[in-house]
């Protein structure tokens, strides 16, 4: 166990960490929700082991089967009012449905797709009506539903989907059609056995004119069959999440009532005139899109907490394991106890931290957003969205990496199912795609970024943005931009000298760490301002002009979340009083800080922010943090409260 | 397709690319035995289909059945010796094991574990009565056999394993045993099922003292049955690989004849004295070890083939799928043309290419050592072992990070098995684990630098590495470390004054770029020396300073193996005519070394070998590369030869 500090001659103490104290701080205002779906799961563990010994047919069966037993229990309905059966608490919603990421997770997105994708449409998207037809059935899982907006043809790109439902005068109704096979919607869980109806995204056609992509509950299967004009084909098995049935649907003159299309944005009267109360199409398209924005932030949490899953498994296998001598000739080191060991793990151990922490804010901003009557504060609802879109891809990137290394960490024991990274790591594979495209949602943070979410430019596509960006001032773009504040709070902090204001701080100062984030920022954001009007002063093609920045787009957009989740960190640990716990958090808010910076760099030694001696400086002291959070690394993880019996893992406790 | 270069006014011409003549420069020497496989697994594409629909039992034969057949047809046993069935051409063998890599990865380890581990271990450890008892019937696949080394308790550190084969006098054999459960063969391919015989590796006690590790052939399975004494238990279920049947075995005083032992370098005489050699057992057990090191470099090139199976897919998806509008409003872009997406795929594909060519280096050195009578050349075994260590972890590496990336870029598409993704992934994750842990291995390649592969050296583990270095001078430490020499090599290149020798060159001169890589090389692991003397020197336990310099001895170990991966690009480039071809690779030798740079520009800042403009022009230059192989892309992944039966992917393709 010693860290070598002692023998340095160093006083270190490591802090005590009071587990129970630290589970308390993570779990936060909804520590019952979570501990209610930690006994839930537990009791289900079973499910783990038969997501390995049935067919894919039976642990579809079962997985459905555990989803309607769990929506009898009321925590998978904490999101809708309670007049249908629901909590009436969206945030206990999204805590709940983080949690479950301990567990199986096909039971997780099967979750999703039922109460966050098909319910979460027609509650956001649905009036009154729809409401009162659905809600109460969904929340009690008597009526299973599909989200069908993907098509094989476009992923991200949404707005530009080709299902049509055309209005049809004559008989009151839309008919669905799928004009061409690249319009099949794809990918849709649920829909390739257990979805009775559907929430189908499709472009609205009324007296020929067309008025964008708007939802509609469509039925499909009925009396034990698919109903008349509805295709399904199962996409058959996957990488992971085999207990979700994911399937493909074409509609070939699908005919629905009037009364179906999800009308809280738009309308088609009885006597076929479009109505809405937002004019512009492309508004009116993200404003639809927006109230869904749940889903993303749902994603994004069930990354971080299955990540946990692995740190709790490689941390706790890094103490027991031995290999190697190394201190003594006569016993072999433990793996936790060499340095490389400890930076493959505990940087990403402190991001993780750091992400939970800052998936509370995007968390506690959604219910604030959601719950308050009315519609008024467009942006804070931008900027929601974007938090919620950096967030969601960060974490499940963070996911995805902490994962693998965690499974490397534990060698040959690592690859055996029964240890768990098997499962964590096929069913979290594609967290990085759906809810959005990990890089698109990048994009739409830049976007958001460059035009400081104002309702104009929002709804501006890449090429739009760039011609918009290329349309003014470069000094406009670059005030407008969110991040150009920052500079102000960058100069508070740090005054002096651009050659030397970063030489000053001490490396373990919050303050410096966040002004060097800042600077980032507002450096890179202002960066890809310039380089869009260059490119289209240069003559170039505006499609090519973000085609070549596109690099920096994202960049600027990771600089920004990393800047957000650090600053979540940094604010959680200024409400915990002084003390051990508060010097635990402390440590691995330092440790994420200084491992984001020591990993670009290169960028801050380009942009004169570093010196060679300062970023060598930052190396040692990142290594020097996780010698001292060696001795606390498993209170760190156990803090998780991850169920034992969901760890499984015998070669590795 | 416009890459913009025209519309900026450039005069770019990509070069035409003859897929043939490329392909044919890839397969190299072995071209016939590449093609030969790559029909065989055409034949046989179905085992990829069946790896899903399959129960593991089933499966399990299949794979068992498919390897037994294709014994037949000579591919498997190309590398042992003709009088036994084989084809006498080590390269022969590797080339063809490579090239599995492109089918199913269940029945490329199933050969591994037959022909390579088992086979190999009786051709190499042992002597003619092995070779005429056994190597016939393994070659024709009539003999199945597993090879048991490693043990729950100790993966890579295998001389420290304890299972123990003590010789008894009275009846002229040795007694196997496991003397606790940690000590349990573990992972061992082939052993759960269908393995008759094993290759154990045992601690040899004679007369009540200990010679070290030794290999026995043991019969675990006759007539139906196990062997008495000898106790099996299913790994089950794992990550991938399901068609091989991992196991682990306990021997409960298991009796086997003394003539069992493969004595090619210690022999126990029938009155019970032990004998060999090599006096040293450290030594004896190093070069037994070496013997074998042909697995490592079959691993490094199925990692680096399986990859190339990735490439195909997503390069090839790239040019298909179109997503957003970006150069037009009418029509979407193609992903391939995307800045972002070029930076995500074509330097992969260019380390991909830079690895094959190492690989083709270490393979060529593996034969010609190999095919060498005698031992007597112990320098170049070492050098083979450092190579092939550091081609495998790089290699390996490489695979688990391409295929994630490709998967990636084909969206949700590339979730579904079909498309094959599902099964890359899977099985090539424990790359990185087996045959030696990754970082392992890059230790060992550190320290055969620090001690230039001196024989005394050499066997000295971590900790007496770091008291051998301790105890030098650190200028003779650092004055016979391989990489010193390569300062003149430097100097050479690059003369002129400390601060300006890298701001003269021009970034694409492969002397400038390699001057580069040698000189971080030399510098890493002069550092390494430094910190570990002046460790020591403070007072510190040598454990705590290789703890405390792991990183340093892990980035050293890598910027050697980058200089020669370089190295064997440049040699390679240079030995193609002037014309298209050698252009297309001299495009992608430019961006493995810029884009290896870029990724480690922070150091060369650090270490003043950098100038912030010449690091952002290093990044420009690599942007500038990527398009400038965009047009040329599809015709580089081509150039694999990867058949199309194999590629399955009806929705990427």
């Amino acid at each position: 166990m010693a860290t070598g500090e002692a023998e340095a001659g160093t006083a270190y103490r490591p802090p005590t960490v009071d587990v129970e104290a630290l589970r308390r701080l993570l779990d936060g205002k909804y520590r019952d929700v979570r501990d209610l779906v930690r006994a839930d799961l537990a009791e289900h563990a079973a499910v783990l082991d038969e997501a390995e010994t049935m067919s894919q047919t039976e642990f579809r069966e079962r997985v459905k089967d555990l989803v309607v037993a769990m929506s009898e229990t009321g925590q998978t309905g904490l999101g809708f009012p309670e007049e249908y059966g629901g909590g009436g608490d969206l945030g206990a919603s999204v805590a709940a449905f983080e949690t479950l990421a301990y567990g199986d997770l096909s039971v997780l997105v099967k979750v999703g797709v039922q109460f966050g994708l098909f319910g979460g449409a027609v509650l956001m998207l649905g009036t009154k009506r729809h409401h009162d037809a659905y809600l109460a059935d969904v929340v009690g899982g008597r009526l299973l539903g599909c989200f069908a907006m993907t098509e094989t043809g476009h992923g991200s790109n949404v707005q530009a989907l080709e299902t049509t439902a055309t209005y049809d005068a004559a008989t009151d109704e839309f008919v669905l059609t799928t004009p061409h096979d690249a319009a099949r919607k794809d990918y849709i869980g649920s829909a390739a056995v257990h979805a009775h109806a559907a929430v189908v995204f499709a472009q609205l056609e009324v007296a020929g004119e067309s008025h964008g992509v708007h939802a509609f509950v469509v039925s499909i299967r009925a009396d034990g069959g698919l109903v008349p004009g509805v295709r399904v084909e199962d996409d058959g098995l996957k990488m992971g999440l085999n207990g979700v049935d994911n399937g493909r649907l074409w509609f070939d003159g699908v005919r629905i009532p009037r009364d179906n299309l999800l009308n809280r944005f738009a309308d088609v009267t009885g006597d076929g005139r479009y109505e809405s109360a937002i004019e512009n199409p492309d508004k009116r398209f993200f404003t639809m899109l927006g109230t869904l924005v749940q889903g993303r932030v749902s994603v994004g949490g069930a990354g971080i907490n299955a990540a946990k899953v692995a740190l709790t498994l490689a941390v706790r296998y890094g103490v027991r394991r031995r290999q190697f001598n190394a201190t003594s000739d006569d016993e072999e080191e433990l793996l936790l106890d060499y340095g490389l060991h400890q930076r493959r793990l505990l940087p990403l151990l402190a991001e993780n931290y750091a992400l939970h922490f800052a998936q509370e804010v995007v968390s506690r901003r959604l219910h604030e957003v959601f719950s308050t009557e009315g519609d008024e504060d467009d942006k804070a609802r931008r900027e929601l969205e974007s938090r919620a879109a950096g967030t969601k891809a960060l974490g499940t990137w963070h996911a995805t990496r902490t994962i693998q290394e965690c499974r490397e960490a534990c060698g040959g024991a690592g690859y055996l199912a029964v240890n768990r990274f098997s499962a964590l790591k096929a069913d979290t594979d594609v967290f990085t795609t759906f809810e959005g495209d990990n890089h698109v949602l990048l994009q739409l943070v830049a976007k958001g970024l460059l035009t400081d979410y104002a309702s104009d430019f929002e709804d501006l596509d890449q090429l739009g943005m760039v011609r918009f960006v290329a349309g003014q001032a470069l000094e406009t773009v670059i005030e407008r931009t969110a991040a150009h504040q920052l500079l102000e709070r960058i100069k508070d902090v740090l005054p002096g000298g651009d050659d030397e204001w970063d030489q000053e701080a001490g490396l373990l100062d919050s303050d410096y760490q966040l002004a060097m984030l800042r600077f980032r920022e507002e450096h890179t954001l202002s960066g890809v301002a310039r380089r869009l009007k260059r490119g289209i002063d240069e003559g170039l093609n505006p499609g090519e002009v973000f085609s070549r920045a596109q690099d920096h787009v994202i960049a600027a957009a990771r600089a920004h979340v990393e800047r957000l989740v650090l600053e979540a960190f940094v604010d959680k640990v200024a409400t915990v009083p002084e003390g051990d716990l508060r010097s635990s958090l402390a440590l691995l808010c330092d440790l994420y800080a200084l491992s984001t910076i020591e990993r670009d760099r290169a960028w801050f030694m380009e942009h004169g922010r570093l010196t060679s001696a300062r970023s060598k400086a930052i190396t040692r002291e990142v290594n020097d943090n996780c010698r001292k959070i060696r001795p606390i690394a498993v209170d760190l993880v156990d803090a998780y409260g991850v169920p034992p019996a969901l760890l499984r893992s015998p070669d590795l406790l």
